[in-house]
């Protein structure tokens, strides 16, 4: 059961849940032997409140409490009511995936750095885990996008994506030329690396890096960037999130363009196919500690307000 | 009487009105003997069909047909139901605020050529007004945003504006510094030249020369961005419409700040006090001729898609 | 025999030749019927004056004169003390990189509109081309760069570009890695899709769309332009000509990075290597109509100057 | 006498002084408490080395050492052989150009965090003034700019500057027309904010919010940056420093431009008048400690390198 307890003004959705996790799926790299060691702690520490915990079965389990169910990696969602993500947001961004397709929340705990989506430190991951087992906690929906390949004989699901999908030549030295079309009208064509769709999680991670706007995660809203674009006046284009957004490789073109998801190859988009991106059904919730606030994130992670590059004036 | 006529696709809220204009304000500079010619030919026209024609009682009328009422300027809209200005787009800010004001809608001519506004060209405006005086057009509403200084022993309104609302350093050669707030929260303290917000309206002006991005007319959407900043990665945010954008000038800062709405200077912002900026109740309904395609205009404003800068790869 | 008739006031090394030309080598893609035209009355004009015209043996040479002689591809500017490249700027940075090599100097025909490099418009090619041989032009020398993978044992030559050396991931969804040096001085750690070395020639060319300014060709320069970097604060830098750069890519990046000259794959950096990137000692000198205007050129390609996106103020 | 010891492998001209320093100018903000205190260390360290001391008479001197000498403000570099400048990268534009005009080196010593020109830490400045004093420091040359306003009735001098020349719009709201000219040449018409002539010193200060490169000290060339151009192709351009640039003001433009230098008024310029801006006779020499590196100041400033935004990929 969700109850809306208060409607965050700077208008993102930020809810708190009030029954308590009954069984929690664990995510993260265990290779990495920080990353490892922050999981089994958290393991210990949940597996003692009498909360079910599951693991891929691919993980050593021996520094793992003996009460920890093993599963395959593709079931260890299954019955969960929570995911925990270990490490940074890339992690993330797979877990959070994970957790849409399950419909259940993700919790973030970072592995060094804050980051956009893990943004539970591991310095005070434990306390703050007591409390939002506790149900001391907010929890903030978040948008997934949805891509798909129309090809002339059908078309085939390409993956979702947390932050962005994008279409990318996939030889170097050669421009990739493609047109765009938002719910059927056509918009542009372009010359260049190739082009980004991306959420308002999506928005401060490669769009950014491409000259894309800041969007905030409370508006509805996607950001088509086209990445390293031959015209100087080929800028970002903020749509409504209900829009579906096409992206067509030029017939004549003989390079066959590469399709990802939030950084994952995800398809192969041939000359006279097209690429349809709109809003995915799921949506993905994410936990937050109390206290969660968006701008401080993006002014840690931006380096904003610190007087950096003093200079002249 | 409104008629939602169809649901435009790509998110523009385009409505098609039934009932026939009886008085129409004319608008534009009439100093300028090009845009005084089609005002003219304009009243002859409209005059013709049994339509009330009101212009300020400052031009010159001599070349105007004498069925057309002369007013003082601020008293063109009352009892008219449409407005049509003559001139760039400069004009048609003006007369647009005007028609948000009077509850009207407004049509543009252009004076040369397409405007990103006034998108009726002036090579066919008389066959395109027919059209449009016989029910054949489309309507859609764009916002504006209203703006107040806060000071400590009050308040005070600042102005309206379809396009932007600018805060800028009165003196060159200082950096001005400033605080941004969104619904109460804290953004970012931010030197430089100053802060645009925009409507999305406004996202093709001025906010774009300063690195903002281009939002769609459909979204409820505003856009903040930083001018010149200091620090590189104060980038541009996208926020919800509805949110309320707070910008103050340093208390120790020894410039007054310059409030512009639409490019027009509104007011003073002295150190303490602060700039706030929300979407205006009053919304402006724009008439276009049928078959208005925004990207179209974008592709011709920005001179997409025509192969320029064509150089290497 | 070369004589410097004049030193242009903005810094260009204009000069004028007064021998007369007895050898010129034809270039182009002879596959494409508008430039093989060309091509031909190309020849057919020279050929008429007593000059011998060499081609590639791979063309067809039906409707070349029967004067022409034919020869290896690699062979074709071999005793040739001109050569004559027709096509866009693509065929001039092949046909520049095959003049540099060779010692001898290139004129561009572009096959439509102006280019950056082949300035003479296929409208009036064959007037041109009379004032040309007849000794009225202007000559002016650009730089090239070369480029040399330095590995564990020894280095191997990796090519030429007049216009750039880029190293990019290969690998669509990673952010490649790498460290800058120039002049064996650590300049940076970048995270992005790459890295750009450009000349001034180049500084319009793909740097342009990776945010680099405009480097006018008299100016000994070379531009480094990181390509969507990670950090917001990596700009583009510009250093003197005379220094050598230095990328290399992690020890631990699993990626081989690959490197491409004037937008033609050149070779691969394996982690642990570097990419040295320095001036070539061979320059290539560019023949252009009397009267060239770099200015001009740029205002064109840019679309300068003309009121575009002239929307509010 | 200047010994040149070596070859600064990046290209910039380091060089090593091996007299002494007989006669002290210090400068700075004497109201700031802190920067007052720094002075007055300064003052008592190289009084007791037999070093004369000049100060303003403006400054109250009960805390200086009573050796130390003073004159009026103009005339506290005369007789000196080096200006110490205390204070932030503003401070020491200031003392620059007046170490330029007396012809002496200058030293700048920063009040809080390291900046581009004062880059002497106050933490360690009394260790660091040792060295230098004793000879061990290096000194690199930095070019200046001077402007002049020509007008139909002559020219008149309008300042120099070590970061840049820049012409603004005097009142917000308007746009400003102006055409740029180099060596004669027309290169552009320009509608915007304004537009900065910078030098490499200046490339990292307003420049580079104006989407200006990183130009590297050695490098002997000047940057042109439009401020907010409303055309999005009107980008940066690099040009020799030999160069010569006119800003000129449209004549129907209603506006005066106000010119400032290193971000200080210094004259206005009148629709029909030009700016030109070129390269001064006098050149600055700045001492740094030994160990310079530009491009660690570079990586310090832009917060380069710490895997800031770490998000996605």
């Amino acid at each position: 059961m969700w109850v809306l307890l208060r409607q965050d003004p700077a208008g993102f959705p930020l809810k708190t849940m009030t029954n308590a996790f009954k069984t929690i799926a664990l995510m993260g790299n265990f290779d990495d032997a920080r990353i490892r060691e922050t999981i089994c702690s958290i393991a210990g520490k949940i597996a003692g409140q009498q909360i079910a915990v599951r693991v891929s079965d691919r993980w050593d389990t021996a520094e793992l409490p003996g009460s920890v169910v093993k599963t395959a990696a593709s079931e260890v969602t299954q019955s969960a009511d929570l995911i925990i993500a270990v490490g940074g947001d890339g992690s993330m961004l797979f877990a959070a995936r994970a957790a849409a397709t399950a419909g259940i929340p993700v919790l973030g705990i970072n592995r060094g750095r804050l980051g956009f989506l893990a943004d539970v430190s591991p310095s005070d991951h434990l306390e703050a885990l007591d409390a939002i087992l506790g149900g001391e906690y907010e929890c903030e929906e978040r948008m997934l996008l949805k891509s798909e390949i129309v090809a002339k004989d059908g078309q085939r699901e390409c993956g979702i994506a947390l932050n962005d999908v994008v279409v990318k030549r996939q030889y170097t030295g050669r421009m990739l030329e493609f047109q765009t079309h938002v719910d059927g009208r056509y918009v542009n064509t372009h010359g260049g690396d190739g082009f980004i769709v991306a959420t308002p999680t999506g928005s401060t991670a490669y769009a950014l890096s491409c000259g894309g706007p800041i969007v905030t995660p409370g508006l509805d809203a996607v950001v088509l960037a086209p990445i390293c674009p031959h015209t100087l006046s080929d800028r970002p284009i903020v749509i409504p999130a209900a829009s579906t957004t096409e992206v067509s490789v030029h017939e004549h073109q003989n390079d066959v363009a590469e399709v990802s998801c939030d950084g994952e190859v995800a398809g192969q988009l041939a000359p006279g196919e097209k690429l349809r991106i709109s809003v995915a059904r799921a949506r993905v919730e994410l936990i937050h500690p109390r206290g969660y606030d968006y701008y401080e994130i993006l002014r840690n992670k931006l380096h904003w307000g610190r007087g950096n590059r003093k200079t002249t004036l």
